[in-house]
């Protein structure tokens, strides 16, 4: 069994994390802390726990944490990671980041979006946690930097049209939305129940910080620097993201080889399933799940290639893809513990 | 393994209990029947059955599903349920009715709420499937008659209070608010998204056919008979029955009593959880789960005893609950396959 | 002209109050006052209100905007009204309370259920803004205690029977469901959206302040004390309040005895509309009106009446009642400018 | 006073329209036509209506519904619009048609995406009822054709800019996402509650019918062809569509100068509302009001114009719309009976 703990477990990602590994065969989770929630019994908290675990809160200091467990998923928010991870390295411990602290490679692009960094020389060491392109590294890894909801799901229908050059690098636009889980369980207006139900907006339009993440990613699969527009918009759901991608068709190729192609580039990747032509994701396929659903066509009047994917962002987009990194990690099989069906309907 | 058929697997009930069957460790699916999409995959109807069956939907006679499968469950509408129970009976093989068919044990009360039963020599061998109630009478039953959904919630609920005789058996009142997925999939102009979304009503009111089936049972209990005031509500959620159920104290006991006597009532049952003094459930802590959760309090001002039940109307009202009892039917722990943690948020 | 200002107006109640005035014919709004948006045009708060009302929110005492108006809305929290409305009634001016401050007449049940309060003085001689039981003495008040959302919908709903005798006086339970508007816009976990969306739960169960203020008013119509049980739950919508409402039937009388009998009781209401047999309210038929639905059935196993009432909590719950009050005071038509038609779908 | 019939009243644009109308100061509802709800009165399938009308469905030809009013709105199919809108021309009576019917110039393009027109000789003289860019042909005409919701959210959002020949004309993505109103009443499995709910997905990708009625209009804006890649997108609320539209700046402007822009273009207009620079509409702003809200910014990064429009589907998108052509089309002023607020929330 490996002996796990969640840095800041009391946030919508910190619960759901905590629902996957106290169903994992091999995992024991052996703290969770919150400073807010410190000797409170999560199922308080959380009431889905009641009858699992009579786990309560702790506000133990990184030390203390290490000293428990094998594994540590980072589930404070950025600037609080990059704080701890440290320690917990330090300790030996294997550390999987849910923050961004670890995701930008350039540390300077880090701190033009984010703020500054205090423990950069980590960061050449991170392995950006997206076992469909780096499962290699991930299984080696120590420090797993797991990737942004937003970028997972355009990283992901994009990899394959970016990496063989099939479209044009400054075509590529990216609408993606999100339900409101996203946000956390933050308290601030926009959040409230009336403010988002029977609403939907955009918000941080090309202002986003996940847009350097994706353009990170996007520039290494093409070898060039590659710009995007992102604008993230909320969907009054809990749970899901759907991603709109535009880009413009440089070879020849009709929407049967697109798909035929993405089937090829994705053939032994459990947790992505590419739809056959003329159907499409809708994110309640994938809610509660692992999967990346992607669909893709081609718009024949303009040349565009429109792909679109769908994940739940609690599951792929944060908790889930952390416990597969996790599995990558510790050498077991990678989709042990993570095979849930989506919670349809 | 289990060889399991799903009679009538098209349905919102049909696909959970696919949802829940291929992922039960000890229960192999060998048919799913549908004359609707006979020849279809179901994944291409359900897409979150994408990359985990390739299982087709047949349209084959009892006789042939019952060739092929130790046990079947049916989840065709009531008056169907009749019509095929004999010859999956008949054939050796153990069944699950989802419908309504052998619920009732008076075949009167049966044809004035529903219609005329076509095979009424089967109700008094038929179990009624709570497993809370008849745990031993199903572990050595052919045909259980799988509880309704309001019911199921209703007379977990009361079940302390009226076997006891702690309230009176004249004053009990139900309450009842579910999701829309208990309407299943059949196109009805009330059911699209919106007419029910951003609305809320009460329906079948004092006349829904699940009030006989909740009488049958508290009368059971009582040993005496009792009428109820039922009264369903529409939620403009998936899933969940919320269920406020009103009676008036007979005995001289405190909520604290109350709750005490529930906690000691169900303290062996796994999948029921009895809540706090001053903590109530809410349907989103049972989503996807199969428990049925239970907070209680006594009105001072009044005398009533209000009781609060929240189940998933798919998971402990249909499927769950039919998995449940297969379970118990063959042997097997009866938690096997069904440890979900609700999907919230 | 009647100039008017609304005193606390930011909150969702403020605002539809802002919605309905600015549209009135006969007022013109000359004062929002709001600490926490001093100097902030409302239409940077509530985009709805672009182009129409270049306002601003003021942080006025309550002398300077008596000087502006000829009637005043308190919008504000109950213990906040109390302290400003004797100020607006020396100034000579009218005044609209929707807070809970005046509805009580028995000081000592405020207290017990609310807070102490400081101007106990003015209780007697406030009028509970109830057009429906007390037109008269609305129209020659000075200070109209606004009725609560839920007491409205239960009163409405059960004023008939208990006036006349009908039903069982310690018989009567009142199951109500609200939509989240009906919690304002203050910032707390319960009103997330992701806690509230999917979600369904009693609150406050038997024990919330609107209790007393349903009682007082049942009591006066029966002409003796009179207790009911009353159990809110919340709904994942944003406006409307559902009373599903319980009482044992004392005379010989069916359903359509009981439904004429509404009818005739309510013949003058403008704003009352009580449904034929066999047909009940749905929020979403009231949705945006000032309207209170009525439909109601007789159990005849149980022997009882269950009466369902649809309002709009911001509406004919507060907003629009309030509207309704000002247009009595001040000798208008009683409908001016609360001709609303549901916003369905 | 107008007399006025709706042709086809039953479905969600018919009683959207009788819902302006009823309170128009200068219309009368003298026809509603069904064929499905013949004989019944509107307010039982609609009960919103229930004390505002007792007007009842008829089955009536066009003959005869011309006997009775000087215009009728069309609100049936297309292919049923051209039946009978030249019995209504003939008759002297002024047509505002909501179908698609009369929309696209060039017959061709209609049969194409469309079926075979049987009355293409009135393509000529129908008006393309988007008064903020046709006002003046509206006026003048007998014919209308009130545009597609999308395509009303999609120019008035490009207008300026490919009018001024801003942005690349090839450029143009617009990605829209709609409320489930725009499906219309019918029964399918797609429009069930717990299909949409929850769930998020594009449709018709690049294949849908408003995508020849944007290109249209941008082409005649521009003086030259102009295709676009349309994509629709189905959000979980009743009401409302944005769009989000990208297109590559060709001149050297800063969104502030964009923002000056818009702002000069729609100086008039009194149902276009222009936000400031870095505010952007969100569809419950516009919800029940007939206001086409746009925010647009610039992406400095990659050179694209983001624009971001709202409107009710219903309103501005349908029935909203049509009634302001009917005001032109009579000269009366073009917001009469149409100053409505967003219910927000």
């Amino acid at each position: 069994m490996i002996t796990v703990g969640i840095y800041g477990a009391s946030g919508y990602t910190g619960q759901e994390l905590l629902k996957v590994l106290v169903r994992h065969p091999e995992t024991k989770v052996v703290a969770l802390t919150s400073r807010k929630y410190k000797g409170i019994p999560i199922a308080d908290i959380y009431p889905i726990f009641k009858g699992l675990t009579d786990d309560t809160f702790i506000d133990a200091s990184p030390e203390d944490v290490a000293g428990l467990c094998d594994a540590v998923f980072l589930a404070v928010p950025h600037g609080e990671a990059m704080e701890v991870a440290p320690f917990f390295l330090k300790a030996g411990k294997k550390v999987i980041d849910l923050s961004a602290d670890y995701r930008l490679r350039n540390v300077d692009i880090y701190e033009e979006w984010y703020k500054e960094h205090t423990s950069a020389e980590l960061i050449s060491e991170a392995v950006y946690g997206l076992p469909e392109l780096y499962r290699d590294d991930i299984e080696n890894a120590r420090l797993v930097a797991n990737p942004g909801c937003y970028p997972t799901g355009a990283i992901l229908g994009l990899a394959p049209v970016v990496k063989e050059n099939c479209i044009d690098s400054s075509s590529i636009i990216v609408d993606a939305k999100s339900g409101v889980s996203g946000a956390g369980r933050e308290l601030s207006i926009g959040s409230l129940f009336c403010e988002v139900n029977e609403g939907f907006k955009a918000y941080k339009i090309c202002t986003h910080r996940h847009t350097p993440e994706i353009e990170q990613e996007l520039s290494l699969l093409a070898g060039s620097e590659i710009n995007v527009s992102f604008v993230p918009h909320l969907i009054p759901v809990n749970r899901g993201i759907l991603s709109t991608i535009y880009g413009t068709l440089r070879k020849n190729m009709t929407a049967s080889d697109l798909i035929a192609f993405y089937k090829t580039f994705y053939k032994d990747e459990i947790f992505v399933r590419v739809y056959e032509e003329g159907t499409y994701p809708n994110i309640s396929s994938v809610k509660g799940s692992n999967y990346c659903d992607i669909g893709l066509t081609l718009d024949d009047r303009t040349g565009r290639v429109v792909i679109i994917t769908a994940i739940d962002n609690l599951m792929k987009g944060a908790a889930g893809q952390a416990v597969q990194n996790m599995n990558l990690m510790f050498g077991l099989p990678e989709e042990m513990g993570l095979k849930f069906v989506s919670l349809f309907p």
